[in-house]
């Protein structure tokens, strides 16, 4: 058995110098909500699934009582408009387990895009600031210097030294990987407290993705999570102030 | 080396149409305790071991102190009456110990299953609620949503959302790289606190398989058993309740 | 670079019917000192080195300010009189860190022997008790039921379910893939508290030793040793007594 | 995708005898701070990347806002003066990540540098003494007795016994797998605290390397930064001395 297991579903698609968008778990799922939100919004097809060993040993359970084995799925959509471009979508239940299982999942997933004919990169990410923030900022790192000042057009921001760790995970190995095949491309990161699923910050992320990709999006739904997660948020740091104890357990709640 | 070797044991089984049924360790035991007693019952024969590198570095003891190296086991059983069906039935010492080495041997006993005629896959586990529980259910999912119906009749219960988590383990991963490659089957998880091996949950998953392979097991043992473990359990909620720390070391006993 | 590098040192030996011991790091280091206490008492010559990638990437330094790449040994010894055999014996200074690495390590283990003419295993270890011990028994597990008499008159001792977890290790592993291949033999596991090197337990163990290789070791240098880790126990129980703190960084000092 | 990707850049060197230097992350981050300052004072040149999937999957950012796949690098340098020799010199962002990978990584390296005619290994690192120090010694250890005399006349120190657990880590697997491969070296272990990056015991070891390379290098910018590091010492043994916490973020602030 491969590590990587590529499923071709239906037709595959022949598409016009395409950009990529990835969206996979991560700090605050913010990357993973973003690019579902706008799978859902433009109505993306799903072309293929990738399943991995470096995943966990895990199914999921579907509200109708049946088994979906952990993957990764790719998406596209074709421009409706002059001013778009087609779109490759990649989002996923988990990145690859092992540091070795990440590098070999992204050189797959840059193989099958770079057959797709996609030279761009755009991965989506969150920057977890371990603090309450009121308008998250979208930060952002690209493969090369001439992609700076487009970058900021589209409302991302530069700040020298941040984040100060790097990029880590498939938001950054992607664009590190890609870099050296010569693709171009950039990294969209969210700022998030990183506590809990940040629909605020995977908002912020659209709104620079909609300049990018050109696609009026409605982030109504978005708004709405949002609004339900600052509760829970609320109702959370309420019950820090009485037990004195951070609900370990609820951090990560997807 | 490689990393899975296959001991056949014996005169290899020609088996019509048959099902098979898994449990190794998780939680509770239950699925492992399920299989065994099973096993016990109709008597089945061994026809096959698995040893594994991604099983610990170990031996067991036997009571006449010779020593056995861990692994999993596979039995067959001949259908004694028109109404039943042939099985084949898989348990053991251990899971794989990594996620790779899940993948790799649950792809194996996949291929064995295959080339035996097998067709529907039954993968027994528990649900850990964390909690007593005084009338375990047993929760199902199954790789097709026609499945559902039928294995409601057998007495398993559909709870949407439930597990949340989906299925960790072998039971959840049969199941999943199953379907990909064309087997149809259920997974039952019989409810239970988790703390200790579960021989009453086990019995409530036996109930279930008894109407699905329209096998007769004498369940006493098990009954004995699980009269056995409430003491234990008994023991250590006092234990707890006068020392204020739950007994770890015992959470897990085989 | 494979796995598993073999370095063979000068001619290698010619045996006659040789029987095998293995003593490596692990509880107590029961195994690891009696091994060497023998090689050391015997003379026998080393004939080759184990160099591999699941041992930690270290080197040790010698007295002499040159280092030392951490590694397995072999030696061998040929019997002196009538009614002694000749020996393999493997030391060293770790065992494999993964699962899988440990049972490649000790197939290839196995491969060196039988190619030597082995067909007797004897594996030594401690059995960590977890509590002071004054008289430490040597527990025995065999390949073969028709073993264990024989052990018996050597000395050693089968206690029903002891060790109830079995065996973990290569002191098991030889054991277990070693019967495999036909392989038959005993481990001996000198009962050991398990915080220190414990060369009392390595004396017990070194007692099984010479009535089954009818060779007289001279055990003078390992008594010595026990009363300087008597001594050292000893400061740590008044340690501990006084500061309430259990010195966790002396349990494993080799 | 290899474990392993070599880049190389440029034109490649043609050197003289060369020897090897080595100095990558680790205690008190000594070795890559030395190896750092010398390739800036001596303007060494860049002639390959090594990538590695035993490396974090994470990129770093530049001050241009533009990322860096984390990696290895290669310098070398011919020497300008009759007494001076040709250096192949190596740092990085990171050491393999698990055992298996520092050893195919270290065995790699020697394969480069075997090549371009290296024959003298010299590693870099720190050796941590977990308390503070006013003159941090240089310790060393040899691949061979005869260059004990020579390394001592360079101000290198021998301790019996120190390290006690030898050397961790490429600094050690470089020595001890050069070792077989016919190389011979040292390695230089400046004495550091350990808790922060260490400036000082990074000058100590370059005034070893100064004698042994018969090169002049200005060592004012590494004694501003060990006075800058002084400071934050200061400040954090403040805090620890009202806090009573060890800031355990701090440790290891590269």
């Amino acid at each position: 058995m491969d590590l990587i297991t590529i499923e071709y579903i239906g037709k595959q698609p022949k598409l016009n110098n395409p950009m990529f968008i990835e969206g996979l778990p991560g700090i605050g799922n913010v990357g993973k909500l973003a690019v579902e939100h706008l799978i859902d919004s433009i109505k993306a097809k799903k072309f293929a699934e990738i399943y991995c060993k470096d995943f966990p040993p895990q199914v999921f359970i579907n509200p109708d009582g049946t088994i979906e084995l952990v993957k990764n799925e790719f998406y596209y959509w074709k421009a409706k408009k002059k001013e778009q471009r087609d779109i490759v979508l990649l989002t996923g239940d988990y990145q690859g387990l092992s540091s070795q299982g990440q590098y070999e999942l992204v050189d797959t997933i840059l193989t099958i895009i770079e057959k797709l004919g996609v030279k761009e990169l755009y991965t989506l990410g969150g920057y977890g600031l371990g603090h309450d923030i009121t308008r998250p900022q979208v930060l952002c790192a690209t493969t090369d210097k001439q992609l700076v000042a487009p970058m900021k057009k589209h409302g991302a921001v530069f700040k020298r030294n941040e984040p100060g760790g790097g990029i880590v995970g498939a938001s950054g190995l992607i664009l590190g990987l890609g870099k050296l095949r010569g693709f171009q491309g950039a990294c969209f990161m969210g700022e998030t407290p990183g506590y809990l699923v940040d629909p605020k910050s995977a908002k912020a992320v659209l709104k620079v993705l909609m300049s990018l990709t050109k696609i009026d999006i409605d982030l109504t739904a978005l708004e709405k999570k949002a609004k339900e997660i600052e509760q829970i948020a609320q109702q959370l740091r309420e019950m820090e102030t009485t037990s004195k104890e951070r609900p370990e357990d609820l951090k990560y709640i997807g």
